[in-house]
C-alpha cells in the first residue's frame, strides 16, 4: 500500500503553475503551498476546495520566505523563526480546510528547506517543534532514509518516509541534486516502472548503477515537471498492474 | 460594562511599534497584527504568549496587504479577494494560539480596511462570509454606528460596537479623518472623560460642538500614539471612578 | 508611422508570463516591468538584455505595488508615494539598461495606475512631476484622448498617445472595461484591420456601433492575451500593407 | 585622513529606525537602505535629500531580499542572483540621487551579505561584477583585511577598506560575531579611542588581548546601536584632538 502525494496550489496571482486539478485525480494527498514560497489566498482556497471535494488528503507545504526564489534557496534561519514560520503556515492553510470542510493532515517541507531538514537535525527538531506545537497530530512527510526520520520521530511526530519515482538517487539514498544529470528522470515509462519497484520493497538502480531499496510510505509525483500528468497517469497504472494498492496514509 | 481593546503585534522583524507588553496590563481584548500590515511570525507568537498568559481576549486585526503603506491606504479589492485574504490571516493567527493553549475569539479589521467596511456594504457582507466561512462564533469589532452593524449582523455574526475615546467625533458619529484637527485626541484627562462618557451612554461633544451619543460595547486604546500606556491608564482609572466594570466581550 | 509596444518582462522567478523573445520580433517599444507588479532583477536583465540587442525602444512599465494583484487594484496613493514608487522603479530598470548599453527612453503605467492616471489629473500630475524629477526627457505614453495628456504636456513632458487594436472602445474614446463583454478582441483579422486604421486616421467603431476616430502615437500588443504573438504578426502585415511605416518614437 | 560612514534610510513605511537627520552632522559617507533589508521609496527619497544638502556623499546599502530577517542572514544566491540584485538596488537609490542633484558614489553590502562577500571570494567576484556592470566608478567599502579586498581589486574595482570602532575584532582582524559577547563596544570613550587609533595605524586591542594594527580608509559608526549619535559626536572629538582629518572618500 502506497501513497501518492504531489506539489499543488503554487500559483501566485496571475501567474499560473501546474495543473492541479488534472493531477488531483492521480494523488492520494495534496501538499498545498501556504504563501511563502507560492499560492496566494485565491489559489490556496480553490486548491484546497478541490481537494476536500475529492477527500483527498491535505498537507501544508511549507516554505522559507522566498517568493521570488520559489523557496529553492537555503536561508540560514534560527529554530524559533522556523517554528514560528511553519506555524504561520499551517495554520494559514488550516483556514481554508475548515471553510471547505477539511483539515490540515500533514506538513511537508518545500525546496530548499525540504533538503535541509533532512540532514540538519536541528532543522529537523524545530520543525517537529512546530508540528508539536500546533498539535492535532500532524504528519511529517520527509525524505525516507534521511536522519531527519529519527530526529522527528523522537520527538512524538508520526514520519511519513517518501520516496520519488522521478528522481535519480545516490548510492547512500539520497537525491541527486537538481543541477546534476540524472537528477530528473521525464521517461514516463521508467518513471512507473520505479514507481512500483520502491512502493513494493523492490530494488532500483542508484545513479552509479549500484542497486538500492528504499522504505517509503508515499511516492511524490511533481506538478511543475513537463509531463507531470502524463507521469502520475503511468505510475497509477503500474501500480494497478503490479497490485499495489494506492491510499493516503493520513 | 465595557471591554477595552487595543492594536498590538505591529512590530516586524527588527522594527519595533508600540509597547504592547506595557497595553497589556490596561485592556481586555488584544487586537493582534497578522503580517499584512505588520506583524511577523516571531511577533505574533510573542503577543499571543503575552495575551495568553494574561487571558486576555485575542483578535485577529486584519488588513488590506500593504506592509508598506501599513494598512492605511484603500484598495480596491473584490469580495473574494477580501475574503480569502482574512482568512488566512485569522488562521495563520490561529496557529500562534493554539501553541499557547488560546483561541482567536473575534476578527477586527485595520486601518483603511477599517473605514472602508464601516460604510461599504458589500465590503461588509464579503467581511461577514469570511467569518461565518471560518467558523468558531467569531465576533466582529466594528464602527458603533456605521451601517456595517446591521450587515453583520444579518449574517448571524456577533457584533461588537467600537468606540473611540482618543478619536474626535463628526455629528454624524463617524471619526474625524485621521488628516483632520481634532482626529487624534491626547490629554489623558480628556480621553479619560470621554471614556465614561461613552461607556455609559453619557453625552460626548462632537467635533462641531453638538451633542452625541454612542452605544458601544467596546472602547479602542491605540498603542501606535505618543503616551499610549498614560492615557490606557488614565482610561482605567475614570472607568474604576464611576463603577465602569471592564471585562472583555468575548 | 507609428509604433508599436508591448508589455514585457512580466515573469517573476519561477513564474513565466508572455512569450517576450517572439514578440520582440515585432514591437518597436518594449515596456519593461520593475518589479512592483511582475518582473524580478533576473527577469529584467534578460528583458533588456534581448530588447538593448534589437535596439528596440525601452520603456519603464510602473505599476502600483501590488504583487499579488498584479498591479490591477487601485491603490489609493498620495501624490508623494506616487512620485517616489515610480522614481525607485524607473532607477531599478535603468541599471540593467546601463548594463546593457541602452537606456530607459519612456514610461508607462501599468494596470490599474494606467486607468486611474488617465482620468485623475492629480495623479497624472504626479506621474509628470516622477518624470521631470527624474530628468533625461522621459517620454510618457498615455491613452490617447484622456485628460492625462494635457496634463503631461503641460508640465513640460513628452506625451506618446496610445491606442489599443486589440481593446474595444466606448463611444467617447475610452477602454471597454477588462470585465465587460468586447473588452478584448482576438481575432487576428480584426485586430490587424483596426490597427491599421488607428494608425491612419480612419475611423473605427467603438463598442455601441458609433464611428470614432483616435489620434494616437503607439499602438499597444498586449504580451499576455493568448495568441499575441499572432495578433502582433497580423497587424504588422496589415500596416505594412497599408504603408504605415513603423518606428519606434522615442 | 579618514572617512566616516553610517548605515542611513533604513526605516520602511511607518516604521522608524535610525536618528538619521542627527548622525549626518557626523558622518561624510551615508550607505542608504534600497529597500531589500530597510528602506522604502519615500524614506529613501528624504535620506538622500538630507544627505545631498549637506554634500555627503551617497553610497547604495545592498542587502540580500529579506526585509523580515533585516537582511542580517544568509541567503544562498547564484553569483546572477547577486549581480542582478546589486544592480536593481542601485539604480533605485540613483533615481533618488537625480532627483537631488546628487549621484551613487559607492557600494556597501549590508548584514549578513556584508560578511559573506567578506570571505567568500565568488560572491565578492559577483559583487565586482555588478559594480562594474553599472559603470560610473562605483567604489566598494568591504571589511579592511579580508579576501574580498584583492578580489575586487583585480577586478579594477577601487577599493575603500573599512573599520569599525565600536565592535570587538578577533586576533585575526575579523568582526567578532554580533552574537558573541564582545561584539559591540558602546561606551563613547572607548570608541572614540579605538576610532584615533584606528585611523592613524596605532594598534588596538583584538578580543584575546593581542595586539592588532588595521589599514582603514573608512571608519563605520552603526546608526541602529543605542547612543549612536553620541557614539558619532565623541568619535569626531577624538579625531580632531589627534588630527586626523575627516573626508569622504569619495
Amino acid at each position: 500500500m502506497i501513497d501518492i502525494n504531489s506539489d499543488m496550489g503554487e500559483s501566485f496571482g496571475a501567474y499560473v503553475m501546474g495543473d492541479d486539478e488534472a493531477l488531483l485525480g492521480y494523488v492520494t494527498s495534496a501538499n498545498i503551498a501556504c504563501g511563502f514560497h507560492g499560492g496566494d489566498p485565491r489559489t490556496i482556497d480553490a486548491t484546497v476546495a478541490h481537494a476536500a471535494a475529492r477527500k483527498i488528503a491535505i498537507g501544508a507545504h511549507v516554505s522559507y520566505p522566498d517568493l521570488v526564489g520559489f523557496g529553492r534557496r537555503s536561508l540560514r534561519v534560527s529554530a524559533d523563526e522556523l517554528i514560528t514560520d511553519v506555524l504561520y503556515q499551517i495554520g494559514a492553510l488550516e483556514a481554508f480546510c475548515r471553510r471547505h470542510g477539511s483539515a490540515v493532515r500533514y506538513v511537508k517541507a518545500h525546496g530548499a528547506l525540504y533538503n535541509d531538514l533532512a540532514d540538519n537535525k536541528e532543522l529537523a527538531a524545530a520543525f517537529a517543534d512546530a508540528l508539536v506545537a500546533y498539535g492535532g497530530d500532524l504528519a511529517a512527510l520527509v525524505l525516507a532514509g534521511s536522519p531527519a526520520v529519527e530526529v522527528l520521530a523522537k520527538k512524538g511526530v508520526r514520519v511519513v518516509r517518501e520516496g520519488f519515482a522521478d528522481r535519480g538517487y545516490t548510492a547512500a539514498g539520497r537525491l541527486v541534486p537538481r543541477r546534476q544529470s540524472g537528477a530528473l528522470i521525464t521517461d514516463p515509462a521508467v518513471v512507473a516502472e520505479r514507481g512500483w519497484r520502491i512502493s513494493t520493497g523492490a530494488e532500483i538502480e542508484a545513479a552509479d548503477g549500484s542497486p538500492l531499496v528504499l522504505e517509503v510510505d508515499s511516492l511524490c509525483v511533481h506538478g511543475d515537471t513537463p509531463g507531470a500528468v502524463e507521469l502520475a497517469r503511468a505510475l497509477r497504472g503500474a501500480l494497478a498492474g503490479h497490485s499495489v494498492q494506492v491510499a493516503a496514509f493520513a
